[in-house]
This record gives C-alpha cells, sequence and structure tokens, in this order.
C-alpha cells in the first residue's frame, strides 16, 4: 500500500509517500511546501492545493494521512491551519482517495509506543524503521510518522 | 457580473448567486448546507467541496465572494470554520473562478453603511435593494449579504 502522509502547516506542509510491503517500509518521496513567501490569500491555497494534488495525479497513492491536531495557540493559527487541511481533504476528495486523520499523540504512540515522545525519538525510531535520506526537512519527518502511523493502523 | 457569494459555517453554509447589472440587483438562486447531520470528518467535506463545486458549474459564476471572521469563540470551531472556508476556496482554484473575502464588519458597513449594524437592519436593507423570497434562511441572507459587499466594492 503506498500512503501520502501530511503535516500541514500554515507556512509549511510536509509531504511523504511512503509504501508498506509486508513488514518493509520504503520511503519513495518526501519534502515540503513552503507556503510563508506569500500573504494569507488565494495564491497561497492554490499552490498547496495544486501541489498537494499534482503529487497525488503523479504517484497515485492508495490513501491520504494527515496530521491533525485539535488544540492550538490561538484562534488565528487554528483559522490557517483549518484552511490548510482544508486544501489536502479537498484533493483528496477531488482525486478519490480514502482519507484518515490522527492526532500527535496518536502519531506518537503508533511510532515509539509512547504518545508523549519527543520529535527527536519520533526520528530517531523512523530511522530504525527504514533507510532515510539525511537531509530530510523536520515537517517532513512528521509526514513520514504519520505515514507510518496509518500503515502500522491498518495492519497490512 | 454573476457572484457567488458564500457564508460559510462548520454547521450550515448559506450560499447565493446575485446578479449586478448597472445599479440593479437579481437574486438568481439562494439556499443552504445542512452539514449538521454528518460528525466532523470526510463525508461532511465531500458533500460540502462537492455541492460548491456543482454549483459554480451549473451557474458559471464570474467571481465568489466568501465571508471570513478573523476571530472566533474557540480554537475547535476555527478549526471547522477554516477548512469549511478551504472547501470553497478550493472549489474555487478548481473552477477557476476568482476569489474574494470579506470580514462580516466590511459586509455590514458595504450593506447598511455602519460596520456595527445587527443582522436585522442587514437583512431590511437586502429587502430594499432587491426582491427576496419570504423564506430565505438566515444564512442564506448573510451569503447574499456578502454578495453584495462584493458588488458594491468592484464597482460593476
Amino acid at each position: 500500500m503506498l500512503v501520502l502522509g501530511i503535516d500541514p502547516g500554515s507556512r509549511v506542509l510536509g509531504y511523504a509517500l511512503l509504501r508498506g510491503q509486508g513488514s518493509a517500509l520504503l520511503l519513495e518521496q518526501a519534502g515540503v511546501f513552503r507556503l510563508a513567501r506569500y500573504e494569507d490569500g488565494y495564491p497561497r491555497w492554490r499552490e498547496l492545493f495544486l501541489g498537494v494534488g499534482d503529487l497525488m495525479k503523479t504517484y497515485s497513492p492508495e490513501q491520504t494521512a494527515l496530521e491533525a491536531p485539535f488544540y492550538g495557540r490561538n484562534v488565528q493559527s487554528m483559522l490557517k491551519l483549518g484552511r490548510a487541511q482544508g486544501m489536502v481533504i479537498a484533493a483528496s476528495i477531488l482525486h478519490e482517495i480514502p482519507f484518515s486523520e490522527y492526532s500527535p499523540r496518536q502519531v506518537k504512540k503508533s511510532v515509539t509506543g509512547r504518545g508523549s515522545a519527543s520529535k527527536e525519538q519520533v526520528a530517531g525510531m523512523l530511522g530504525r524503521l527504514m533507510k532515510l535520506p539525511s537531509n530530510l526537512p523536520l515537517d517532513a519527518t512528521d509526514a513520514i510518522a504519520v505515514g507510518v502511523c496509518h500503515l502500522f493502523n491498518t495492519k497490512i
């Protein structure tokens, strides 16, 4: 199964295309969309919606898995986060790719066994589960983690 | 110019198709999507994204105008509101319809001259500006208001 893992923020969105074959995990592609160079507005969401859609067209993942926090610092950042999540959900609907979401705690627990694990512990465990490129941005690592979480939870 | 005015909430989304011809305003269609019958999740956003897209395909509006509050009661409701806005923004991108957003205060000021006008004052002014059906839901009225706001601000 090929999973598109996504960790959306309002400034950077991390993505990872992760294949699960039996007990083996293979990272096919990972990266980030940097959205901070735009003011909040139409071009920013356009880039995100079309960019995520291009990933779906190019790689044909069978599932989208989204890391979706339910709490945040303030209402402004949550509104932007909701819009960013909305672009990913809409692209999944358009390309007819089933969609799951997981809280940060669920992701950490699935990957490390502990919901309170640090980012470093999550990254360390991912490095033991699969071969990772050395220069991955942190947001792409989070996207890999939610992809792994989905694969572990669907028991392929 | 035909404008699709949208007032998105997390439970009900109001829409209005409003034509401005010279100084005349004509309401072509208005209604609501009621989303509260679903739990928060994929089917709800699917209905909204595809439903708004169907309106765009059926009526071919030249512009989408969105009422977009920047503040809210809590982070949870703002996350849902952001997702609902995201469905409308993504549908506009997909159907290549330019997109504008206005704060509730801008909408009230454009329609009535006062940013602090009540909902009743806004509805009363809309009834003087155009012929309205008698049984409009309140959320559709808000969608008409943001459409009028856009038409007044683009000076057609």
